[in-house]
């Protein structure tokens, strides 16, 4: 989904007026194919923009793994022919997009099995706090992972911070709920909290979701247990250095959603790239 | 440095038409005040780029700490003032930017430490394998942790790869030179080896730059003890995998440069946001 | 909240040389200044984009008027001063956006203030069905009109349409529900129906916004009758054909969010200019 | 004639990251198939454009309609194929697309066939009070409905208002049209003027085309009868609140041109969709 | 009139990281001077864009030349301040685009001049055969130069070729005419012909402009005898190959215009700049 | 390797709305065919973006020429075929191009076959210096004509001038090398001289290359001759007025590169067009 524009960006990023160790070796016109596969076992993700990378440097490309299918060592993900010169050109752009965007995917699948381990109804969703300049990347590789996305950005999600409190100090969660559900009917309403108390209050305010930041898990267990015996409690969202390594904990304590950022800067996959004459 | 059209693409990236929360609650209007302060111990980054995302928001932003300089944690950043709705529109987007950027500017100067604890004169360059999308804000921080760069990217360096030599499989190490010399005179010209004979080949072929990639220590000794007797050796980058951890070791071998892409999916470092009336 | 890039295309697209007329008259050096009034009584919109446009052609302005705040014939809304190049260039773009918006935020007010009438708790939502390119500005007047966004585009609401269940033949409304809330925990889930029965159906399911897609103010009056009773009745959504001439007896049927394009055709309200030597 | 750039910000103004429904419901795979077909009697505009959003959507679309030529209801104007996800991105986009350029197309048609009724010859000229950033959109329309563009731009035209001349107040009609003849020699020149005599000065001064601002017909005709007797008289242009009702009074009092804004904020025409499994 | 996000992409052509020289040297922080001095005569163009793009490197800049004011050697043209690394950054740039510009300018002025020595009611039009990408800084140059536009583009002046007459083999020129008349009534209408009969048959047929397309001068003379006697003679543009050298030989003959593209590959004139320690 | 969106820019520059003569004179849906033929010799260059350009615009093209091969007089280069309206957008957009890259790379290929006349191993490196706005059609020209870049901007190559030198009054050419080599130990280092014997001190302080700035070719001699024992001689550059008349000259007097802006603003060479029914 991704456009003409933004793919020529990237190339253009990269290598402006080509390769010029292909140009100054004169090897530029000659028929040349590459081929990708997993060096590591991946969640691959970022392989449509790999093969329109090769389209847009003048070559044409194949793919033989898909964005969200898990990869052994050595599965090929994509084959590619055109010129030297083409090939050359997007060669790394695609290596190092599959590279990171894959390391996000299998990071946002790592943290979804952990949960699901526990309670495969819950999911991981993930932030808006991806690298400047590459959410749209990020979030197709969460999406791979089998990750949902949190919030898109501001413009069209409610979510009340400390923040915004500071600026209507005589309302209460109560208050701050109703003001919400006035303003903007079709919308859930959620609300960031700190401690037990403020959790349970959000629940009986109606707010839709309440998003319990850095909780412990006995934390969560504890605003679990009070939400028990309520006709519509909210959703239980954690937040706050949500990891592969508690994900799980956080899901028995009764978490209904874990929500992170700690996919978006997971370490790149490897991709092993063979490149020669055709 | 970073066009205005770029800060104003991050923005709209994360809240095209604002703060929806803030607009519901009706506390666009108020005036605010905002400050980043390091949690943790960083070599910040991207502070100049926060500060103009503030601005574009509609706020004004005062620096006080600056890219490169390294903070302890509770140091004051930045400061900013406007409306709550300027920022909170640019609150997280500003604040992501620095965090992630710092976390590359600490990791390179970890690199940076590492290698000059045993020879200040060793470089870390670190490559073109930047997130997609963001390799200006990458490459900023590079500089503010003290690295340089590698390459911009393939259009005005040369550096032959194994995939460039499948091109011409009857032409030598010395024979590439050539061609490269003549074909482009007042380029520093290198080579990728994969292992020690390759790279004293390459010594007597007259690259400039002999990059080994992926060798042991050993093995970079082992190069530079064969380089000692040379009139001109050439210098000696050693890549692929290098680390904090590993970077002492690779000095201590004779690596005169590392190279590496590690700083570039560094984990963010924490900046304490306060936000609230003015 | 706009980019300036937007507003150098805005005046690029009509004067992209500027005003030849100013030219071949020899008259742009000329100290000149510029007032903007109401011709009519409107709701102004579209003001600090006026403002901006000035700037960007090398004049300055200031605003009289207010986004939102309604305006009678003759009052003043922007003043500006340049010389007669930078206020020739900008005035008509100026002008013809303020009067369009303006038409845009009157429109909605008047469907606001209709409902109103009858339960000013009850909101007007404007739709996605706004002129291609320009997408901003409508959602900036119908702000500015006293009404607020239905959704800003697809990507992150929910609403399903019979022309998504005919992908899914044999799921009911509450197995969709049920999808819907698995996939995607947190967001708020709306269904538009075509007749009371569905809605009845749609409530039953959990839906939380039922939109009711060109029913007669009866049939509003029905559904709201069969959701009396329920201990947590969606959100009843009249949509299609929605207008100041019929709002309020949506309204009082039992509306509790109105949907309408119909503001973003309105007539522009005109604005008066006065344009001459300073 | 709209670039593929343009294509794709109107897309990603909708659906950033495609339709979240579409997601939710794990529909996006499944071949489908759409068609387009005319609810109201129009003269359909923007079906090309509607073909490409489908096509940078991911999908492929056929032409049944032509922009221009009329369409009574129940003709089919455009069919497609591809994902559903695809198609349920471009749908709605698509749709309004041509709703709104065929409101304007069918709009112009109005005009021009009500003066056509009069006098075949005598053309309608739409102005440049596009709605801001629709400009190419409005003007494909305007041409589509069989009438012609006034003016582009401010670049490129010469057009004397009373602003201008508030610059040269000693300079008369004369004075201005030798002026301007030899600054552009080849440009045609026109003048707005407000009352009949002014009209008559304006033909002694040489002006190609004397525009006629908010005249009644009587005035247009005092004006005509002026005219009748010159060797070569400008080119009448009657402007200012030209419709279908008065387009007719307007030529029979002798205007040669017919200036108006009417049709760009005309009411869309409706598009029946239907949009299902292939 | 040039947008921001142009002058930014012209910095970001030549530095987009900035000067590496001044980065490796360490002296970016520096305080620093620039001035610009007239080394030829020359009539200076782009002196307004070279102070934005100072600006946008993050210095200062002050006019003390104005584009189409001759400047004799030595005359002060430009000054500026900031670091030297935005000096540094802005430097070349800044130069090269007001020597080409102003290359542009003394072109069309040596024309113009020529022009004007037999008749100083003739004017120079420059064609639409800029060099790609430099459309608007070539006009303003033609400006600077006291030349005018011959046609921005294609749409908006209608200009009849012989590459338009082969579609219409059967149209003589007055049915051309007529054609074009009652297609766009406002605008002037111009042919291109390739000899003397065809030009008295283009006047005869009402065409405004008659380009003479590579005319000897006598030929151009044989052309402004025949029009002499008409009531009303279309303006004579000579054209093809037009230069100071044969200019005043073609005004001699009766040109009334001179349409030239001669100007665009002027040699730059030079502009000698001083850049050293505030 | 020119981006869509850029090749979209050049037409829309030209044509946004389409050709007016063509519309107006209603031929724009007549086939057509056109052929580019080269009217003088000429090293073509330029045709690849010539044949996107008809493309974008709705026609097919095909190659006759290629980019950097010789064409003689009458030489086909280029077919196309498309829609009147298609080949009439395209038609001078495409002409113009071709015109102009093809007298740059011509012109460049005189420089290099003067210098290549003396010695065929001495390269020619056009600058940074190319118009505004067209640097990379102008890098495109250079290198068909057979030359090379000297430097694709400031950012990635070390060049120093007496520009950077006045803000280190203190350090001779051996502290500056020393400087850039520790700071950038990869890159190539060049300084720019104005004398002799700063040449020889260039030398002696280890820069790879020498660039002599407006040297006549007997001062080029003496450095050469200087150099001619040096183990390791630097480049020597020649640059500042060269072009094919003295070319050979600098070559004969031991310049082993030539650096010149001249071919930038060579004369187009001429392109005869036919363009008329298929």
């Amino acid at each position: 989904m991704i456009a003409l524009a933004a793919i020529e960006r990237l190339l253009a990023e990269d290598a402006p007026s080509g390769d010029l160790t292909t140009t100054a070796l004169g090897i530029g016109d000659a028929p040349a194919r590459m081929a990708f596969r997993a060096r590591d076992a991946m969640v691959p993700a970022g392989l449509d923009i790999a093969v329109r990378l090769v389209q847009a440097a003048g070559g044409t490309a194949r793919l033989h793994g898909r964005d969200g299918t898990p990869a052994k060592p050595g599965d090929l993900l994509l084959t590619a022919s055109g010129t030297a010169a083409a090939l050359h050109r997007a060669w790394k752009s695609a290596q190092t997009l599959v590279e990171i965007a894959s390391g996000i995917a299998s990071a946002t699948a790592a943290v979804a099995q952990a949960a699901a381990a526990v309670d495969p109804k819950v999911r991981v969703a993930c932030t808006r706090k991806t690298v400047p300049g590459a959410r749209f990347l990020s979030q197709l590789a969460v999406r791979a992972g089998g990750g949902i996305l949190h919030r898109h950005g501001l413009s069209e999600t409610i979510l009340v911070f400390a923040e915004h409190r500071a600026f209507l100090p005589d309302l209460d969660l109560a208050g701050l709920a109703a003001r919400l559900r006035a303003a903007e009917p079709e919308k859930s309403i959620a609300v960031e909290v700190h401690d037990v108390d403020a959790a349970i209050a959000a629940a009986a305010a109606g707010f839709d979701t309440v998003q319990l930041e850095k909780f412990a898990p006995e934390a969560v267990a504890a605003v679990a247990a009070a939400y028990a015996g309520l006709a519509r409690a909210p959703l239980i969202a954690a937040a706050g250095g949500i990891s592969p390594d508690n994900a799980a904990a956080y899901v028995a304590a009764g978490a209904g959603l874990l929500v992170t950022s700690w996919p978006y800067t997971a370490r790149p996959r490897d991709v092993a790239v063979t490149l020669g004459p055709a």
